[in-house]
């Protein structure tokens, strides 16, 4: 029978493979009592298994408040798997399974899923990314290298016209990718359709001039029926990329925005923090994002290398990645989708973050960056396409920059970052 | 100008005041470094303002691995308030803006989402539960007391026949409210359509020869489309309760379940210890069970007194009485739901249950404290009604009990736990 895996960081003061029977037992047939209708039978056909317990340390505190205690807590990565007849290819019922009650549970006063190993239906059956890399650089008429990003900024506060204004200014500067600030979707201050409006007419006009299509991530997280107008919408005023705070709308939302889209789906991981900042209890990245793919997303954030965040650059390199890996290594289809890196990004940080994926298939979006340049936005822009040659060369950026150039000036401008890549990244 | 206010409890190495202007500039109009664009009057008009600082404590070491470090770590709640023109009334940009970026700023060591004070156009705008406590008695064509109810167990493995024997078992044993488990939905091994028609043939007909209608509180849990297309055939079949896993489909899935059902929607919170389980990290159920009201819960699961899982007594009560209180202070309506307990529970619960409370208005779900009386499902049904009768006279339970009665061995049987009640509740 086909079965499904699912990784755990536990600690718990009942021993670990106690710890890691309640576990299997909470998340399908058993019950704090054994029940005479939990037959051998139906523990054969329907009960979650513990596949591997690894021991990883001891410590004689717990990390979490937890109701039992013992003279030790033991930490370790126990396996988990179930079969998939009991839930079916359902990722609300994935979600309800694999992290549902268990965080709860007294046994542990640790618990971190950090990895699951999909069976290949899961891969068939969800839709993936619409397009990918391939199809995020065809909606923009064409396109080399890694696609260069910012963000309408202040986040909140400008109307549609001076939202607008500023696109202006950006495509002007020669951006290729533009996103609404999360915080921004269909406020009264600022409403969605008025902002689509003003905007689409300032890229349609670029787009017919020059036959370059700027990418314009527009918020659309709202409420279900709002998100399909918001597509309707976006549709007639042939807008290509709706961005959706995936936390805000859930798995669910994703899907049901991916069923009824044919533009690219701007993943924006606002929120992520909640089941990411701590080391005893949350989901990491590498398996969230496969669900945030399967549910189809085409990009995906992953923060970025030396940014204003807490996440340190292994953990942003293990993410961006993870992201362009294949969803399950039991079957095509990959699903893989484009990482975004952002916060605090820099020229310094385009070779790095290319190093880690070995490929130009990332958006790379700067706010300051751009702006902030001392020549004005295009030298910002320039001194960041120049910035990506150089990476793609492999030649460093003071040997690249020729004097005087954009990138010499954000050389001298914008302060190196310290880069601490992990091995596989380098 | 209307705003909203949320309340955190944050550490920070960086001071209360510096940490909270930024945590109030990044959920509003700031960015990492000021920009022209962010005007006064911008500021004026959109940006965050920090409220109120109240300081708590200090430490030496950090809570949560954090970037910035410092000599100390100050405590402390902190309140900022949001002009709702930026973003309106809409839940899931609610979230973006409350719970966004901001649990991973590298200010802080610690941040919980505590508090939220929701303006009187919230509880306006959304639908609410649309039945609460006395819709769901009417739903029963008429019911005094707590709703006396048990979980289909074991949770998964028990095809749509065995489920159907299980509910004519538990109807035959006199009990109000049955529902399935979170982990059963829509499986190959027990499909939803198969399962609805093999209960509700028993349902009704037990209704159709006793006016009793129990209410089944089958798992709709699913993406979407398929949500909708089971409340059709909850319609079609004569169900009365949706049960919907609300991490699992948001809330933005559970709202548009709301916005198409005609039925009590029971709220299940698996996935709950996620955002809960740390002291460090996280969301208070107070501040999310306002949420889940607006979108529509008529009942929320609110863990036990005297659970198996980690939650203490206090934390149980205090979620029990929110979803009693109005949803915001400014405004009706004040969209109360029914609150559900539900974990180990036994006779010895219900008197603490109802003192939280000071009303019947709960559901009390109880598995091994009906299956497992020594009379048999029957015996343990009466021993609740008549516990349930017993604390509604304040008489305590060894007084209430006739000798021989079934409450009289459920008292032998099942060993009383200790519970520990705040103030507040006794």
């Amino acid at each position: 029978m086909t079965r499904i895996s699912a990784t755990y960081d536990i600690e718990t003061p009942c021993g670990l493979t106690h710890a890691a029977a309640v576990l299997a037992g909470e998340q399908s047939t058993g019950t704090f009592v054994r029940l005479a209708a939990e037959t051998d039978a139906l523990r054969d056909r329907s009960a979650a298994r513990v596949e591997q317990i690894v021991p990883t340390g001891t410590s004689a505190t717990p990390s979490l408040p937890c109701r039992k205690t013992g003279g030790k807590y033991e930490r370790g990565l126990v396996t988990v798997s179930w079969p998939i007849g009991t839930f079916g290819l359902s990722l609300p019922t994935l979600l309800s399974t694999l992290a549902g009650n268990l965080f709860e549970l007294a046994e542990l006063s640790a618990i971190r899923l950090i990895d699951i190993d999909l069976p290949a239906d899961f891969a068939h059956h969800h839709p993936g990314p619409q397009f990918g890399a391939a199809g995020t650089r065809q909606f923009m008429g064409g396109h080399d290298g890694p696609v260069i990003g910012t963000i309408i900024k202040p986040s909140v506060g400008l109307n549609p016209a001076e939202t607008a204004a500023l696109v202006k200014t950006l495509i002007e500067a020669g951006i290729d990718f533009i996103k609404d600030d999360e915080l921004q979707a269909n406020g009264p201050d600022c409403p969605f359709d008025d902002r689509l409006v003003a905007v689409m007419q300032v890229i349609n006009a670029h787009a017919d001039k020059t036959g370059k299509r700027v990418l314009y991530a527009v918020n659309i997280t709202d409420e279900i029926d709002q998100m399909w107008r918001n597509l309707d919408t976006m549709q007639t005023l042939g807008a290509t990329c709706a961005m959706v705070c995936m936390h805000s709308v859930g798995l669910l939302g994703l899907r049901a925005v991916r069923n009824r889209s044919n533009v690219l789906i701007h993943g924006h991981r606002a929120g992520w923090g909640l089941l990411s900042r701590s080391p005893d209890i949350g989901i990491r990245f590498s398996v969230m994002q496969k669900l945030w793919r399967l549910a189809g997303a085409d990009h995906l954030h992953v923060n970025g290398l030396a940014n204003k965040f807490t996440e340190n650059d292994a953990i942003v390199a293990e993410a961006a990645l993870s992201v362009q890996s294949p969803v399950s290594r039991h079957a095509s289809p990959p699903h893989i989708a484009m990482p975004v890196y952002s916060s605090a990004q820099t020229i310094w940080q385009i070779d790095p973050a290319r190093s880690v994926l070995g490929n130009d298939d990332f958006i790379f979006c700067a706010g300051g960056g751009i702006m902030s340049h001392p020549g004005g936005p295009a030298d910002g822009v320039s001194s960041l396409r120049d910035a990506a040659a150089a990476a793609r060369q492999g030649v460093a950026l003071e040997d690249f920059a020729k004097p005087g150039s954009p990138l010499h000036r954000a050389i001298d401008y914008f302060k190196k970052p310290i880069i601490d890549l992990p091995s596989f990244a380098t």
